[in-house]
């Protein structure tokens, strides 16, 4: 069987962790965001495909979910006795090694597919890992910062409650702890950007599609942005299934309530079903603690069922997976 | 006073340690040698600069004489763990951060002069410390390689007892650690270099002119070979008074005979001074095992004077540095 799981950083990882012990045997392509990618010390640095990659090639920081395991912070403590910013933004000695060869072999011109292929040369994820596209597509989120706070931005123009900025992800999400308001999340280069080879094909090869239950806006919405991709997976011919984020009123993890509010989303589990709409997604998971939303998701035209959905370890995880597929074989049926 | 000294890296940072300590109220500036600059995983690496202000702003490891204090090597094993070479170059992680600004400013467009100024903003080595040129000058030795062992030369060319190739001087310092017969030894880049800002006016408005006991070819000699500065010294009608690097028959580190023999050049004390030769040098300090040779020095028009050249520690340091400035005032005289 050969299943496609579009996916963003901690919580995709976690959970394709669990699809590979729960179906060990099948051909998983994972098509992962790079909108939050950022360019940092003059490096490039990929966030969720390095959270994808370390996680199932046995490298990850299991308490914070993302950077390396035995990690220091040597490089960084240098950087910030320079003065040279941002500090803000967690990089290990080790996983700067990651960002050096990445960025060392896109200099010598190969594309972040082929990149991402030779670094996971070394993780051995067990997954084929691909780059959403090898176009550089960067989040912005259009906040606003409140008149003391300016640092950073760009573009400003402002009002007496506090200066509108459109502002990387990274720094709306990490520096700011998404705690400014957010008027929009766009893709800056989404539009232009062309899914990175081998991303249709293995759509169009698969017998599964998996939204795992990653931000539904800057995650996986980031990807279907990508022209192509929404499209393609709506015409493949395959149950889709996701599982939400959303557990009772609140993100698993993350700030995603944050992030739907900007899109105009209620932050619950079927408000996100909807969002990914009947012609896109066949099949939905919400938590137990959600089992009174199974209906209105139904009614939207989507399949759907109430289970565990705490990654709280690899089994949870495995048998979190093994619901979605199930859920795949009822639909395709 | 206005000293100015031509510095390599390890013997020239500790003279200089030396020269702070023995007239600690003087107006020092440092043309440091850039020949052996190397490219390293994107990076740009300036062993003799980074030595020299790692040396005189304390954050230098003691017992090796290059790179940082309380290092660690996570960034260089991750690297191995990806094949990404070179292996055979020691870079620390404390070290990683000062080439990933340097790359960075010089990615952003400011000269090696302006980006050196930069990192000694943090490091205070309380000297003026200039690359001798912002133009890329690069250090290549011509060598025979065994058969055997071709990797990493470049246009080599095969015969009956190897093959003759450049090499970059680091490969040849550090990874062949000078094993292999050195034909020549080349400053690509030299002839159409530029002194930078600064060096030509220092020189100009110098007091004294000092070669630390520093490689006469690789170090000294590549500075020298940047059109202007030979000229400005020996025009400068200051004195100019050098300490030899050699000690009876031996350099009292590195392997600065290898690189002697491959110029022509005898591995003596009075041999060196020859080679700088009585036009650019007034006077020469040698070891007192070497006192045989004031004679020979002097016979070629050099002032010359037999004292302790060991550099154990500072003070004997610093006295090497008193005595330089006396010559330097008894050539005056």
């Amino acid at each position: 069987m050969r299943i496609v799981v579009l996916a963003g950083g901690i919580g995709g990882a976690r959970f394709l962790r669990g699809l590979k012990a729960a179906a060990p045997d099948t051909d998983i392509t994972v098509i992962g965001n790079t909108g939050d990618d950022i360019h940092l010390f003059g490096l490039k640095v990929c966030p969720d495909l390095d959270t994808v990659m370390y996680t199932l090639g046995g490298g990850i920081n299991e308490e914070q979910g993302w950077g390396r395991t035995e990690e220091s912070f040597h490089v960084k403590e240098e950087l910030a006795a320079y003065g040279v910013g941002p500090d803000w933004f967690g990089l290990g000695d080790r996983d700067f090694a990651t960002h050096i060869v990445r960025t060392q072999m896109l200099g010598a011109g190969y594309p972040l597919s082929a990149v991402t292929e030779a670094l996971c040369a070394r993780w051995k994820p067990g997954v084929r890992l691909l780059p959403m596209s090898d176009d550089r597509v960067e989040t912005h989120v259009a906040v606003t910062l409140p008149s003391q706070d300016t640092a950073g931005g760009t573009d400003g123009e402002a009002d007496g409650a506090g200066e509108r900025k459109a502002i990387h992800f990274q720094e709306y999400w990490v520096r700011l702890r998404a705690s400014v308001p957010a008027h929009a999340i766009v893709p800056v280069g989404a539009d232009q950007a062309k899914p990175a080879p081998g991303v249709l094909e293995a759509i169009g090869e698969a017998d599964v599609i998996l939204f795992p239950p990653s931000n539904p806006v800057v995650s996986i919405g980031t990807i279907l942005a990508v022209p192509g991709i929404r499209e393609a997976i709506a015409d493949a011919g395959v149950p889709v299934v996701g599982l939400s984020p959303i557990v009772g009123d609140a993100p698993v993890r993350g700030m995603a309530d944050k992030v739907l509010a900007a899109v105009g989303v209620e932050a619950t589990a079927a408000a996100v079903a909807q969002h990914y709409g009947s012609g896109l997604l066949d099949g939905w998971l919400v938590d137990t603690v959600d089992a009174d939303t199974v209906a209105r998701v139904e009614a939207a035209g989507i399949r759907c069922r109430a289970v565990p959905l705490m990654m709280t370890d690899v089994q949870a995880a495995a048998a979190m997976a093994r619901e979605a597929l199930a859920l795949a074989e009822e639909v395709r049926a």
